[in-house]
């Protein structure tokens, strides 16, 4: 008897959509596409021949055990150097404090199953990270957004909303995701004073921080809250969870993240990790501390930095010579991806399978509003694509982006905002 | 202002324990105590030559597609390779019927995330894998049992629980864990027939199957069941949920298993995991590809069946000779783990502690029953020690068990069942 499966699915599983960006970038993956689409660090500068000499002293050295089941809460060692790079930005925690995840998208699907209770209100910047979203979509959530312009998150907008029952606030103040913004020190300072005058855990989420280009480095939220929260001993016990990775550092292949955050919250959610993946490679995490450890990283950070603030600056010029008048973007600090907006009336959405047609691809901006946003923006990832693909990626979107300004100011006007 | 955060933990984490055998681990985890406890593939025979020159092939063909980002299905041809090796257990599946995840611990959760509303009933073996009740817990289930003897599932229980609105059934057929019994194919036939007459979905857990160490290879349920849901081509499309692991024939430090279901199923689980962690590793599966191509993994798994069979068969006899009289354990033909039961008034809980102190390390068989279980059982592993310990490990449990009974003879009665 053949059996249907759709009455049977769990009422959460509505709430699931596939990822936009994961199946755009199957669209976009034949090798002939300049895309500036996903959110893949630039894999000429991954150390190949250091992974090569790493994995042959982990199997040297510790063969057996890199190949076994550890503990949950992640290898020690690699956790002792997370703690060491975070306490030079000014970070102070202990190992109870820190939690190894696969990735930093589990950290924020393991943040979702210990506290989201279905209809709970989480508050987000819109535009916000969209696989936050959908981590947190399964836990039938709900979203109370606050606009994030070119200083972050908007804090003027915030006490009137985090008074209203919110269970906690998602922020990433380093270098957005979408949109490559920084959140200015002032509002960083007076976020921390509002979510701890209200009781609201701050989630700061923190991949890029460490890909600063230029300007003056600003104290993560968490150090901010360690100073108000101040205790005498090393363990990090404020207001907030903090959450970073591998992935732009590294190799996001090697799915390596982590959380720092108060231990009766890393204690939980290394129960949620039993149940969801008993824990992450054992391989990876030996790998990985062998790849990290002593100075080289800091020379491999400083390489990507000057190759992403390179590209940044090869996308920008390209912008004044190719887009449209009316056109507009950010300018990011640092991290992977900016934020474009075209002329009112384009639709980037629409706009989308004529980019493929060019050979270019973008993700549209609309998804990453948690309610609803301009149909007009677009992400733009710089870090994947080489100066020379960029400059002709960006002469196709902006033809593209002219052809659809002439065909609007040609069609009879539909707009009601006119 | 210090926050507190045992309020605003989701409603979800009450039924998260920290897993007792996780927690029993680190007790354990002393070089000096003899282990029974965990479920560790013997780390002698993982393949570290093999390894260092898998490692050296991947970074050289395909060192930038091993570190990077990649789909969510996982590596085509290891899931090509899957589809294979199960195709030689007789279960033909393509490839919109797999899902590679991170571990078979994964799939377990992706299975409760698609399929269980809070209440939802859940019909399990008494006793059944403790992983599987610790995914599940997470997601509100009530468990309905059906008792396992030493031909597997009983499932002369069967017919009047499967028809009282059962969510699906989880069974694990081959060298159960934690009895190390096998399902008869009697057993298997009438259990797949209900179910597809109830229209109930079976999930088949499959870890050890291929570690058969004697008697004749039953086809599993998914077999069974596809002759029953034939389709003329070659999609699996029935009523069963298969999943295995590269854990036990491989290395379970790579977290890598799979599913094999309807493709209806496996698009839902994408989504899931997606939410749960994008991907499991990019480097690991390129990694098991390399390894497990070829002949290679054949005679590896014939030289895993032999060590285990070696080591069972000197646990079996050590309990001869050891175990007080009264004792009676299992005598599993293929897989990791046996079961042990002790004289009545044991209680193999409140022997942990002694155990540990004669350094000795088991798992108490009542965490492995859902609903509530005999106190006297306990799960032994005899993968992961060599013959000497085995025999020294099982002398000092025998000892123990021994002097306990003798103090139960001598303390005036207290049980009710006298």
């Amino acid at each position: 008897m053949q059996t249907s499966w759709d009455h049977r699915f769990a009422h959460r599983t509505s709430g699931m959509k596939s990822s936009f960006i994961r199946e755009l970038l199957k669209v976009t993956a034949q090798p002939d596409v300049i895309s500036f689409g996903g959110g893949f660090p630039a894999g000429e500068l991954f150390p190949l021949e250091r992974t090569k000499a790493a994995c042959e002293k982990v199997i040297k050295d510790n063969g057996q055990k890199a190949l076994q089941y550890s503990t949950t809460e992640g290898y020690t060692p690699l956790r002792e150097w997370i703690l060491e790079f975070s306490a030079k930005q000014g970070l102070k925690a202990s190992l109870e404090n820190i939690l190894l995840t696969s990735g930093s998208q589990q950290a924020l699907d393991l943040i979702g199953r210990i506290f989201i209770n279905r209809g709970d209100r989480v508050l987000t910047e819109s535009p916000t990270y969209l696989g936050a979203l959908q981590a947190w979509n399964a836990y039938g959530v709900n979203y109370v957004t606050i606009d994030t312009d070119n200083d972050g998150l908007n804090t003027d907008q915030l006490e009137s909303i985090i008074s209203t029952n919110i269970k906690f606030q998602y922020v990433l103040p380093n270098f957005q995701n979408p949109m490559g913004v920084t959140m200015s020190l002032e509002r960083r300072k007076k976020l921390v004073e509002l979510a701890n005058k209200h009781s609201v855990p701050l989630i700061e989420d923190d991949p890029y921080g460490a890909l600063r280009f230029e300007g003056e480095s600003l104290p993560t939220v968490a150090v901010i809250d360690a100073e108000v929260n101040k205790r005498s001993d090393q363990v990090f016990n404020g207001n907030v969870i903090h959450t970073s990775t591998f992935s732009k550092i590294l190799a996001p292949g090697l799915r390596l993240g982590w959380v720092i955050a108060p231990p009766e919250v890393i204690k939980k959610m290394v129960q949620a990790k039993q149940g969801a993946d008993l824990q992450s490679s054992t391989f990876d995490q030996y790998l990985a501390y062998e790849l990290v450890k002593g100075d080289w990283i800091d020379e491999h950070i400083a390489l990507i930095r000057k190759v992403y603030r390179e590209r940044r600056d090869v996308m920008l010029e390209a912008f004044e010579e190719f887009m449209p008048e009316g056109t507009t973007w950010t300018t990011p600090q640092g991290g992977l991806f900016l934020w474009l907006r075209l002329p009112e009336g384009c639709d980037t959405i629409e706009l989308f399978p004529i980019a493929v047609e060019e050979k270019v691809a973008y993700v549209p901006g609309q998804p990453f509003y948690p309610n609803d946003g301009p149909k007009n923006t677009m992400r733009l990832n710089f870090s994947a694509s080489n100066p020379d693909l960029i400059r002709e990626g960006v002469r196709r979107l902006g033809n593209m982006a002219k052809r659809s300004l002439a065909t609007i100011k040609h069609r009879p006007s539909m707009r009601t905002d006119e």
